[in-house]
């Protein structure tokens, strides 16, 4: 199911570029201009069927374009038959109550691995739930900890980026328990150790597409031990029973994940995507390090999140002179958390070399001896 | 916030008009056709803030887009200052569970007025969670009865139209409970008496925009009794105090609906599209029943509801011939549920008067003697 003209093939104009805003915000990725072109053509009309905006999910063609996003996804990050792809809504946040809600089965404790802002609020969710034990991430977990039991540990959570912090568990841990992963903010910069996952789950808009469409991998003996009360729709084996449309699926929200995952495809796949955002995160790191008189970027260069680019000024009382001059280069969305502030710019798989460079070139030039 | 230019100024070019497919499918309503072309455009770009598909929710712009959505829906719904408005996740399937876990308190039960297959439903979700008491729709309940009392029964729940069976509540019950009403499929067919409604919600896919927001009108003074173990994101109160912004908002859906709002604006609010809906409806009924040889629709008249028009062929051996006719002529979405068969045409408010015309000539002439 492609469309028969390749989606990179209508480069923008360059002056449509030059002119661009370019929004570095965490909270919404860019979707790449080839995939913005074909969904505003469709929103008008696509493939005869009327807008794209008004697709009933009972029709044969969503069936097919909800069978077609499932293929693609679990070709793109190599899911292996053991775990199914669901499509569900309430983002990550919602996950943090459905992870326990669906995994706990008779466990009554699950692990947290505290790596910054996200997964405390996890954890914290998941307190509601069970007992939760919390893990610090110092490099050296035990993994072969006695308690560390699947008879009394349901799961491992770990937050695999920290937008907030501006860091990435590297490697994700080998535990005798299945471990879920919150992977909103990093889901496409890697291969993802399947035979570790008991469950993935990431909201849709940083990496792949519009808020309102959350991806949950699950692995599948893990169903069926929804605690009762759980919300139908938001029975992970329910769900998975009724190919995710137990209710109405968010439909725009996969088309749109569908056109990104065409534009992965044709841009090489998983590989290709990932190389290009590492390679950005490099440049970016680079010129931040190479003017330490004005900036400085305090992860350790171990775990720098290569999507959420965290820094800061060296001098506070130029914070406004820089963010003056973002503006009126087309650049916004550099304010980091609210929780932690300093500046921070997301790399996501839409982010392009172009808004990349225009950044860099602002880091340069604002530290440049005046 | 209104763009400066009026949302309905382009007509389409009667050409595409004709060559448009009209679908007819209860599952998703047509936008109308000046609202997609302004969709379209700011897809690409709006306002200078880049594509509205990856609008982050913690920027001013989105925030006011959401404050305005929110004006603009009390103000076309006349929803006073005793109601909050939720902007909220899942459909209204997840409220089936939502509203029980929200609003049960310290009752244990709560009533469901069973009109058809969707209150059926509603009820049957909140079995899971408290005693429910059904009344049957037969025109003439007890609204009086002592047991209907809110110290034992937290609210009376109704499916205001069912799509599936046809019919329409044209009177919202008088109870001595508040109402909690499933208005998903008729929202803005008329006026609605908010001092007897506890809650009101519908999914957004049928009048207003695309699948994965819900509107959750609460009234004030009933929030605060979630059950304890609600997920955060889906407890009314947290929602409420946080301005719907728990979780990441689905941004595009918010920015679809708000340009629905601001058609119905333009086009004369409540009065004129629920009016310009009544006139289609009773056009197509019309000619379903002058066309008594080949057509029939059961609804008693008095319930006839004029979102969801069902109606069945007199022969059905004339079924296939019926819809190889539909298909030429551009002609979709027309079989009944799954549940009750037969036929049906979605009648929302994005459905074009040309539509309703296009399906009208169609009856007369299948039923015209060969």
């Amino acid at each position: 199911m492609a469309d028969s003209s390749p989606i990179d093939d209508a480069p923008p104009p360059a002056a449509a570029e030059a002119n661009a805003t370019y929004d570095f915000s965490a909270a919404a990725g860019p979707l790449p201009t080839p995939v913005i072109a074909r969904i505003a053509a469709a929103c008008r009309n696509w493939r005869g069927c009327g807008s794209a905006l008004s697709l009933p999910f009972t029709s044969e063609a969503c069936r097919e374009l909800m069978r077609d996003t499932r293929a693609r996804m679990c070709r793109v990050l190599a899911i292996p038959g053991t775990h199914d792809v669901l499509f569900l809504q309430g983002g990550a946040s919602a996950q943090f109550s459905l992870v326990p809600l669906n995994l706990l089965g008779q466990a009554g404790s699950a692990a947290y691995l505290i790596s910054g802002y996200w997964s405390r609020r996890a954890m914290e969710e998941a307190g509601r739930y069970c007992n939760v034990r919390a893990l610090d991430w110092n490099g050296a977990s035990d993994w072969e900890a006695p308690w560390l039991d699947e008879r009394r540990i349901a799961y491992l959570h770990v937050t695999s980026n920290e937008t907030a912090d501006g860091t990435q568990l590297r490697e994700l841990p080998h535990a005798r328990v299945p471990l879920a992963i919150d992977m909103t903010s990093d889901v496409f910069t890697r291969h993802l150790p399947w035979e570790r996952i008991g469950v993935a789950y990431c909201a849709m808009q940083k990496a792949i597409g519009v808020a309102g469409l959350t991806l949950v991998v699950v692995r599948r003996d893990l169903l069926g031990r929804a605690r009762a009360g759980v919300p139908c729709v938001f029975d992970y084996a329910a769900q998975s029973t009724n190919g995710s449309r137990v209710n109405t699926p968010p439909m725009f929200a996969l088309f749109v994940a569908h056109a990104v995952l065409e534009w992965i495809d044709a841009s090489g796949g998983l590989p290709a995507v990932s190389t290009a955002l590492a390679r950005r995160s490099r440049q970016l790191y680079k010129v931040i390090d190479s003017c330490a008189s004005a900036f400085h970027a305090d992860a350790p260069s171990a775990v720098r999140s290569p999507t959420s680019i965290c820094f800061d000024l060296r001098d506070p009382h130029r914070a406004r002179q820089f963010s003056d001059e973002a503006q009126r280069r087309g650049i916004a969305g550099l304010a980091g958390h609210s929780k932690t502030g300093g500046l921070r710019a997301a790399n996501y798989i839409g982010t392009s070399d172009a808004a990349i460079s225009r950044l860099c070139d602002l880091l340069a030039d604002f530290a440049a001896p005046r």
